[in-house]
């Protein structure tokens, strides 16, 4: 018998699921406070709603196979589509803009990158129906509060906040055949990960003219809006709604985060407009973050047309950098009391006991055998819980047990039916 | 484009996550309470882990797929083989008793049954290491405080209780072929959901012979623990351990809950010992939640024999009966604020109050474009929002605003810095 997971996929032991709910729990919190709505759909989908002709990694990976019915299924790669058909089918029943959430298991079936994994979660924020550029300030706020209750700051993420309109204008002015537009956005999304070289034969490859290729570098040399705005001038919507974004972001107090970069692009066919990423400032990581607006998937899927903002925030590279940076959760468990008995005879009692104290809220851990006292605060420690009740033959006889703090070790012998009440006004002090 | 979800999957639009989630709220909390651990697999496994000989449904409905280096995986089915699968690659280092719980996900491919999902999830209860009576007693009594804290009771759901030991013991007695035993188990577990007569052609078809049939029918009259005994002794670990669990679910308060069951059998194969199944009183669905004793499945999947008790809760049994009984949730979001503004210039007044009050815990819905005031409230009401906060242009010259709290009608102008504080206030006086 393979006592390993599938290829690429991963097991979350206690230990590990601890830091996935810490985790989870913040971004769903986060999204809460700014009124996101969850959602969700099957891991399962429909084949051809992630089918694109762009050309793009996500499609090149999926997961497929077909039902006993031959029915083209997938795992999911991405969840924006899935969202698009969900959107749709509610048509104009659905208020909008639409807010909406979710954590997501995503698969991607990568074949050649040793130790990458073909699975990861995803938080995905989402708006619908807001053109302004308020529905970008809002998901990145909200995603910016997530990473500042991980205890990161802008000292060690950034976010990278670019423009494909801005990109095409810029090429615009410059006579660039906009004709390779897309293929241009495709390569780009590998800038950083592969050398320039490989970048430009990989352009050439796609029928980009040398004389192309060349305005495409210069553009790339932009590094702040200034000089953007001395090649498309102060008139640009594209460069206005960046500034304009900033602007909203330093009402937010997130300002710190952002750097503008031309070439931010992100590797997904359908974004419009702005585009983000977010990356650690030591570039240990790939990026912790990315989205941006596409306001054309809807239309494209058969849908009406609607302008759409979305973000996905992997699992997988937040964990590690909270690792690098020393900010994991070291919690062991959320046991607050362990009820344990020293003779059989006293089940019932420490049965009764535990009942009780569950009733009122607190977490127990309760003895399945009579057991040795030593056993029992060893493994009070190791679970860490936070007090011990135990029952020995003597206390059974009045109803009662030794109750011990293990912080402050101080312990007394009080009766069951005390025991909730005590450990209530011991846990609100503490 | 097709805009349905795949045939026998869901899709959860924001109205159905609230109450998907309070569903998971209550069974992940009632867990913790008990000190459950959490763990989680991939909903990709190894296909080889649910492969069993022993004619089972679950092992017929598996759907199984190939990857692209043709790795036979599946969908798992059901989520005991992948606990057991982690308990044995832990080996020594896991401390036992373990007590593990999850939230899965299973599928099953049923071709014929209409209207029928496909997939569901199940919340798991699972105590490894512990061969007393006391595990049953405690994934019990941890289910049945989720069943209260959904509003149910006695009065609406029993729970029966048989014994694989027991029925053995008994058919023993009277001499039926123990080689049919398992057979006869596969199909009792059809008892009720098919007339006798179609258990009884299809006991002939596995050659149990009809003097074993009608020793199995004779047993299956045996309607209380006296007739039992009367059969197996008052010496029979099986019945002393039925009666033992009914003596610890009555120091837990649950006692009522239970029904002796001789038939009751369950349609996994792995089952050694006790068995229960809980149902509506009424009888208006299928099962709503199972499990038992499997002492034998770790040793048969390679790893050291561990008793092992296990349960398993679906999201749809218990959906459909507490919404024939009244008791889903009817809350509309967790939104505690709005906060609007009627002029443009009036965005960044906005977004500062909103940081300010998600900062201080309050869920507070934005704005994103300037709106009239008629909007503004007819949106507060539809998404429940208790408290609006709305810019008017006279007032944000003052940096202040008109909160309106829309429960009491009350409303009063004030500032953007003093709002947090005074929502804060209210909320907690509601």
């Amino acid at each position: 018998m393979n006592l390993e997971p599938p290829r690429g996929m991963r097991d979350f032991f206690p230990e590990d699921m601890i830091i996935r709910n810490w985790i989870f729990d913040i971004w769903r919190k986060c999204a809460e406070r700014s009124a996101f709505q969850q959602y969700d759909v099957c891991v399962v989908e429909n084949r051809e709603l992630f089918i694109r002709k762009a050309g793009e990694e996500v499609v090149d990976q999926i997961y497929a196979f077909e039902d006993k019915s031959n029915r083209e299924l997938a795992l999911r790669p991405e969840m924006t589509p899935s969202l698009a058909r969900l959107i749709i089918s509610k048509g104009r029943a659905l208020p909008l803009p639409a807010k909406w959430f979710g954590i997501f298991q995503c698969f991607r079936y990568e074949r050649t990158v040793r130790g990458r994994k073909r699975e990861h979660y995803q938080w995905n924020l989402d708006i619908v129906g807001e053109k302004e550029v308020s529905a970008e300030a809002e998901v990145l706020r909200t995603c910016l509060s997530s990473i500042e209750a991980f205890g990161l700051s802008s000292d060690i993420v950034k976010v990278r906040i670019g423009s494909r309109q801005l990109l095409q204008e810029l090429l615009e002015k410059l006579s660039f055949n906009q004709n390779h537009f897309m293929d241009a956005c495709m390569v780009l999304d590998k800038k950083g990960k592969v050398s320039d070289d490989v970048l430009k034969d990989l352009l050439v490859e796609k029928d980009v003219s040398t004389e192309d290729i060349d305005k495409l570098f210069k553009v790339l040399e932009i590094n702040s809006i200034e000089d953007a705005e001395k090649i498309v001038g102060d008139s640009s919507t594209a460069l206005n709604d960046i500034i304009r974004l900033l602007t909203l972001m330093d009402a937010s107090g997130f300002k710190d985060y952002f750097v503008f970069d031309v070439a931010v692009i992100r590797g997904l066919a359908y974004y419009t407009g702005i585009v983000f990423e977010a990356f650690d400032v030591k570039g240990r990581h790939r990026a912790i973050f990315g989205g941006g607006r596409y306001d054309k998937l809807l239309e494209s899927l058969g849908g009406e047309s609607q302008p759409c903002v979305g973000l996905g925030f992997g699992d997988v590279v937040i964990y590690e950098l909270l690792k690098d940076e020393n900010l994991l959760p070291v919690e062991k468990s959320s046991v607050d009391l362990m009820i344990a008995y020293m003779d059989e005879s006293s089940e019932l009692l420490a049965v009764k006991a535990a009942s009780l104290c569950r009733k009122n809220g607190i977490n127990v851990s309760l003895g399945l055998q009579s057991q040795k006292p030593k056993k029992i605060f060893t493994n009070a420690n190791k679970i860490g819980s936070k007090f011990v009740f135990l029952i020995g033959s003597k206390e059974a006889e009045l109803n009662s047990g030794n109750l011990k703090d293990l912080n402050s070790g101080d312990q007394e012998v009080i009766l069951v039916t005390d025991l909730s009440q005590k450990v209530k006004e011991s846990l609100e002090k503490q």
